[in-house]
C-alpha cells in the first residue's frame, strides 16, 4: 500500500492503534485538542524541537526507526533537564509525497517504542506533505512537583560542575562519518539513538541536589555558557577531567586535538548540573541508583560570564564559544 | 543586518523582547522547558499545527505579517473548539538561509499581535534553517474548567447543527486567486487573516450549550463528518440555510455550483456545534454578547454516519466527503 492510498486519516488511525498507556488523559488523539490532567501540586513543563532533513539528520546516516526514537529522546531530554517526568507528546510530520509507507511505519515504530521507554504518551499531532525535506516537530509536556524543578539560573560561585555519562561520542561519530570513516557500533548508537537521562534528572531534582541544570545538546561549552548567562557567573573547566568513553579515547589518542569534540561537540544529551559542595555526598547514591557515572569537570566562579578551560598541560585558555549555530 | 549576523540567540532575544503578559508563568522563553501553572480545577487543552510553504500558504498570496497572525489564529481555533481559553504558545520555525530578516520581523510582529488579541503568551519554541520551504510549527496550550470542555463526541439525534459567522469566504478567495482574479478585501481578509472564535467557544462551553463542537478547518462536510464519527450519528444539512456573506453571494449568484465552497471549502475557522432543542433559547444572548451570527444549518439524525444534504431545489443527495486531504 502507498501513503496516498492509506490517506491522512488512515495514517492517523494507524498511529493511534500503536498508542498505549498514560494517566490523566481525558482525550488523546482524535479531537481538536488533547484534554489532560496533571498530578496535583505539579507544574507543567513544556518544550518543542524541530528536526529538518539534511540539517539535523541525513537519511543515509540513520535508519528511520532510530530517527523516530531520537525524535522522542532529544525532546524528552529537555524535561529531564528540569527534573521532570515527561507525560504527553505531540508529533507533527511533513513528508515528501513519495515518502515510502514502510519508512513512515519504521519511524512510528521507533517513536512509539521510545515513548514506552520514557513512559510518555502520544496524544496529538499534525500530518502534511512537504515539497522539500522530511520535517519532524515534536512537543513534550511533563510535570514535576512545584518546588522541585531545576532551572538554568541557580549556579553559585564555588558550586561544582558535574556531567553524566561520557562526552563527545555523538560528535565523534559524526566527525568520522563526515570523513568517510565508519564509527564503531558504540559511537554510532550514541549518535543515532541517544538516551535522555529522565531518571537521573528526576532523582537529582527530588533530592534538591543541583543549583542549576541543562541538557547537553549544543556542546559542553555552549550549554555551560547558557547556565553562566542565566546565573551571572563564570566557570573553569578541566580538560583532564572530561569523562571519555573507550571508543572516544582510541580516536583521541591518535589525534589529541579531538578533545574539542568533548568540549564543543553537540548532541550528547547528558545532563550538566552544578552542585553546592555541601551536597556532593548525595551524588554517590544517585549515581548507583541510575547506573550512570557522574563526573566532576570543573567549578563555578564569581567572574561574570568568564568561561575558562585548563588544558592537559595545565595551561588556561578562553575558548571561543562553540556549539551549533543554525544561522551560520 | 542579515539573519546570519544576528545569529540564532540574537534572533530569540529579539522575539523575547516583544513578549508581554501572561499569568502562571514561572519560566517562559530561555530555559530547557517553560514552567507553568494552570488555574485550579482546570484541565489542560493542547493542540499543534504545522504550516509548510507552498502546501498551506504561498508567499506571493499572503504578506508575512498576516501569515504570523494566521499561524496563531488557526492553532488557537482548536482551543476555542473545546470551549477553552488559550494560554501558552510555542513557535518553531525552519527558514531558508536567504530568508530576509525584515520578513521574519514582519512574521513575528503579526504573530505577537495575534497573541495579544487572544490573550495568549509565547513561552517557547525552536529555530533552525531549512534546505527547502519555510516551515512553521505552532503548539498552543489552553485550559478550561474540568466539567466544561466540549468534545466532538456528544451529538445526539434531534440536536440542531449550528455554525458561527459565514461559510466559504476563505475558499472563495482561494478559488478566485487560483483563477487569476482578485478577491475583494473582505474575502482576502477572511483567507489570510481568519479570526479564531475564542470568546464564542468559551461562552458556549460555560453555558453548557453544545453537545459537540469542532472548528471548521477542513470544510463543513468534512468537519461535520468528524462529529458524526465520534458521536456515531448522522446528519441532514440544508443548503438554503448556509450563512453566506454579501461578497460570497455576488460570486455565488453568477455560478450557483460555487455553493460547494460553503459546503466543502476549508479554512473558515468558524465553530460548528450541535445543540439539544431545549437549549436553543440560550443562543440569542450568546450571539449578542459575542456579536456573531449563529445559524441553524441542519440537524443530527440517528442514521449512523449517514450525511445528507438538501439542495436549493429540495432534492436530497449524499455528498462525497469533501475537505482537504494532504495525502492526495
Amino acid at each position: 500500500m502507498k501513503l496516498k492510498d492509506l490517506g491522512e486519516f488512515g495514517f492517523i488511525e494507524r498511529i493511534k492503534q500503536g498508542v498505549t498507556g498514560g494517566q490523566g488523559i481525558h482525550l488523546g488523539i482524535g479531537d481538536d485538542c488533547a484534554v489532560l490532567d496533571l498530578p496535583p501540586g505539579h507544574v507543567l513543563l513544556t518544550t518543542t524541537d524541530m528536526l529538518v532533513e539534511d540539517i539535523h539528520f541525513r537519511r543515509d546516516w540513520t535508519d528511520l526507526e532510530n530517527l523516530g526514537r531520537k525524535s522522542v529522546s532529544i525532546n524528552v531530554s529537555d524535561v529531564a533537564a528540569m527534573g521532570g517526568q515527561p507525560r504527553h507528546l505531540y508529533l507533527s510530520l511533513g513528508f515528501p509525497k513519495d515518502f515510502p509507507l514502510e519508512g513512515l511505519d519504521s519511524f512510528i515504530k521507533g517513536f512509539l517504542e521510545a515513548c514506552k521507554d520514557y513512559e510518555v504518551t502520544l496524544v496529538g499531532g499534525d500530518t502534511c506533505s512537504s515539497p522539500g525535506p522530511f520535517v519532524i516537530s515534536v512537543t513534550v509536556e511533563g510535570s514535576v512537583a512545584k518546588n522541585d524543578y531545576v532551572a538554568r539560573r541557580g549556579a553559585q560561585p564555588g558550586d561544582i560542575i558535574y556531567v553524566s555519562g561520557t562526552l563527545g561520542d555523538s560528535a565523534m561519530a559524526l566527525h568520522l562519518l563526515q570523513n568517510g570513516r565508519s564509527p564503531d557500533s558504540f559511537l554510532i548508537d550514541r549518535h543515532i539513538n541517544p538516551q535522555a537521562r529522565t531518571f537521573l534528572g528526576a532523582a537529582l531534582a527530588a533530592a534538591h541536589v543541583p543549583s542549576a541544570m541543562i541538557d547537553l545538546s549544543d556542546g559542553l561549552l555552549a550549554d555551560l555558557g547558557h547556565i553562566l548567562e542565566c546565573s551571572a557567573a563564570g566557570a573553569l573547566v578541566e580538560e583532564t577531567l572530561l569523562p571519555l568513553s573507550p571508543s572516544f579515547r582510541i580516536e583521541h589518542e591518535k589525534a589529541p586535538e579531538l578533545i574539542r569534540l568533548a568540549l564543543a561537540g553537540g548532541e550528547d544529551y547528558e545532563l550538566l548540573f552544578t552542585v553546592p559542595p555541601a551536597k556532593e555526598d548525595l551524588l554517590t547514591g544517585i549515581s548507583q541508583t541510575t547506573a550512570l557515572p557522574l563526573t566532576r569537570v570543573g567549578r563555578i566562579t564569581g567572574e561574570n560570564l568568564k568561561l575558562e578551560v585548563r588544558d592537559a598541560n595545565g595551561v588556561l585558555y578562553t575558548p571561543s564559544r562553540g556549539g551549533f549555530n543554525h544561522f551560520r
